[in-house]
């Protein structure tokens, strides 16, 4: 690897496009110095931008792109539209080529996985790449996945995630054999979908290089009850969504309370600095950010109503993706989780992805 | 209806049983003096916890009952176990025979729903009860449902739940055309399970007594963005269960952040007044029990793992059903929701409950 860190950014993505991008990719230089971008995009507009980041502008180079994709263009339609033109092509393309070691785009999700897909190709064994995210939890963070790419996933699909986001858990979090969990609505073994039962049979009894928990609920992950929880990408995004949604809801009761009467003004006042610690944990932009997992190369997801401050988390979770050479790690991982997976085959051959 | 509202409460569920149930009925009588309670459950065990409440005590008849439903009882089994002699099974049918205006149980959720259904019977063109939970919200509370009884609901399902919870929402909120969304993992309409788009389909065309509101994610849960949330049982349980181990989260950042120096704890003390109304706010416990909606009575189900507090809001609950008259209500505005959308018949026939 380059010893700078070269990141690929699709500057027309997102709810804010440039404005946000731009001034997110700034904010996340500043933490990691070594980083290089090649941004993609209305070259007019970015460099007008880059003029009030001189220290970006000069680790930054522009490339124009006439296409941007909508955020509601469908999966084959954005293909048509953008394939070898687009921001988000052409920053995916830059990690295929090898002129960047990770791509981040907070366009349309479905058109990022069908362009990561097309572009990047899948690792070996992996059908349907997952979208993990990096959940933060009492003690420490936790990964969930998927978040988002497959809605309603077959066994199979929740087995390969297992081994996708175990192999995530060795290289972020550097434990041997990661706890996993897979998400039910009870951990007694009578509940839950079919296909999650199947998962959790064969899970149970495969030897895997993981330490399998079983079935955990929703409460578990902020718990961090395990360090790796599975689910398919419907159940997955609506409890991300529903988790960011409590944590506004809190910070918008705790101003409330505090803004109440003189008394609680005063201790707000004294309180300021704890209270600024615990709006940085509690704040969505910060674990802002999902990752493409299964592909051959780094793409980073970031929300699409992101501003610059939850873009530059997307940026920064791709630079320690690129850092630590993941990509390699996951797809060894990945493997040896299929090979013990084939020499116990648990599941029926009707458990295939169809 | 009887002047009093009488409670049936299944003393022997959830994790504590009777030492909980009891306490958490002695707190709701405080909030309600004009509750009788008939306890069902082991008579020594019982009448020995009422020593403590006297004027819980003055206010229950406590009924012997040999057979608890432990909380990992498959539904068939505790039917086949608990028939006609359980605390569960009998506090159903306290309220079948006309003796008590709702039932409360904190036991096995498959135990309590296939009991419901067998002791109760659903309402007429309903199929499958689902069951309703309260949402606080930025702005007051909206009702979320289906959260745990129904795994992996068809189209079909979906649109009876809307409207369910439409009914409860008119009862509840007093709002003549309450505000439907249907849960889903984006807004824009290509994205989703199919029998989410085909439930979206006909709400979006059936005329309903219903603000149709299109697709909302799980952050607009707690945003309050519309009334009545409508999902199946799996996706819908772990919203909840993620919003729940969020607030618990916080709640402990909350805690680690106030005492980390010597000023925030000055300013805690003087803002203690404002956290405890935010501790009131944030406390789950407040917010729990869930409404078994679409028998032919009140059923309430208090989570497992309860204590007093929490018991005693699922008494509220059922106080609270039991007193507005809500089955007539909500059987009527089912009754008009299912004419409407028989002259609108816009699932295909493949729709129906398999």
């Amino acid at each position: 690897m380059n010893a700078r860190v070269r990141i690929a950014l699709d500057a027309m993505g997102g709810d804010l496009g440039p404005s946000m991008a731009v001034p997110g990719a700034a904010l996340s230089l500043v933490r990691h110095p070594d980083t290089e971008f090649l941004m993609f995009g209305d070259e007019p507009t970015i460099t007008a931008l880059l003029k009030a980041h001189p220290g970006l502008a000069k680790n930054s180079r522009v490339f124009h792109t006439e296409v941007a994709i909508a955020m509601d263009t469908k999966p084959s339609q954005a293909l048509r539209q953008g394939r070898g033109k687009s921001s988000m092509w052409m920053a995916l393309d830059a990690v295929k080529r090898g002129e960047a070691d990770a791509a981040v785009s907070a366009g349309n999700t479905g058109a990022l996985m069908a362009m990561s897909m097309f572009c990047l190709q899948t690792l070996p064994n992996i059908d349907r790449p997952a979208i993990a995210g990096l959940w933060p939890t009492i003690s420490s963070e936790c990964i969930v996945l998927d978040i988002g790419a497959n809605v309603g996933a077959d066994a199979r699909l929740l087995v390969d995630n297992a081994g996708m986001g175990a192999a995530l858990a060795r290289a972020l979090f550097h434990v041997d054999k990661p706890s996993v969990g897979l998400l039910n609505i009870g951990v007694e073994e009578v509940k839950g979908l079919d296909e999650v039962k199947r998962a959790h049979e064969a899970l149970k009894k495969a030897d895997l290089p993981i330490v399998y928990h079983g079935f955990v609920e929703g409460d578990d992950i902020g718990k961090g009850t395990v360090d790796v929880v599975v689910t398919e990408g419907f159940s997955g995004n609506i409890a991300l969504k529903a988790a960011e949604g409590t944590a506004k809801q809190i910070a918008a009761y705790l101003r409330a309370a505090m803004s109440r009467s003189l008394v609680a003004k005063i201790g707000a006042f004294f309180a300021q600095g704890a209270f600024r610690a615990l709006g940085d944990k509690m704040d969505p932009r910060h674990a802002n950010g999902g990752i493409f997992l299964g592909l051959q190369g780094i793409v980073i997801k970031s929300h699409g109503g992101a501003d610059a401050i939850g873009f530059a988390s997307a940026v920064d979770l791709g630079y320690d993706m690129a850092k630590s050479g993941l990509v390699r790690t996951i797809s060894e991982d990945v493997e040896r989780f299929q090979n013990a997976l084939q020499q116990a085959p648990l599941l029926k051959s009707t458990d295939a992805i169809t």
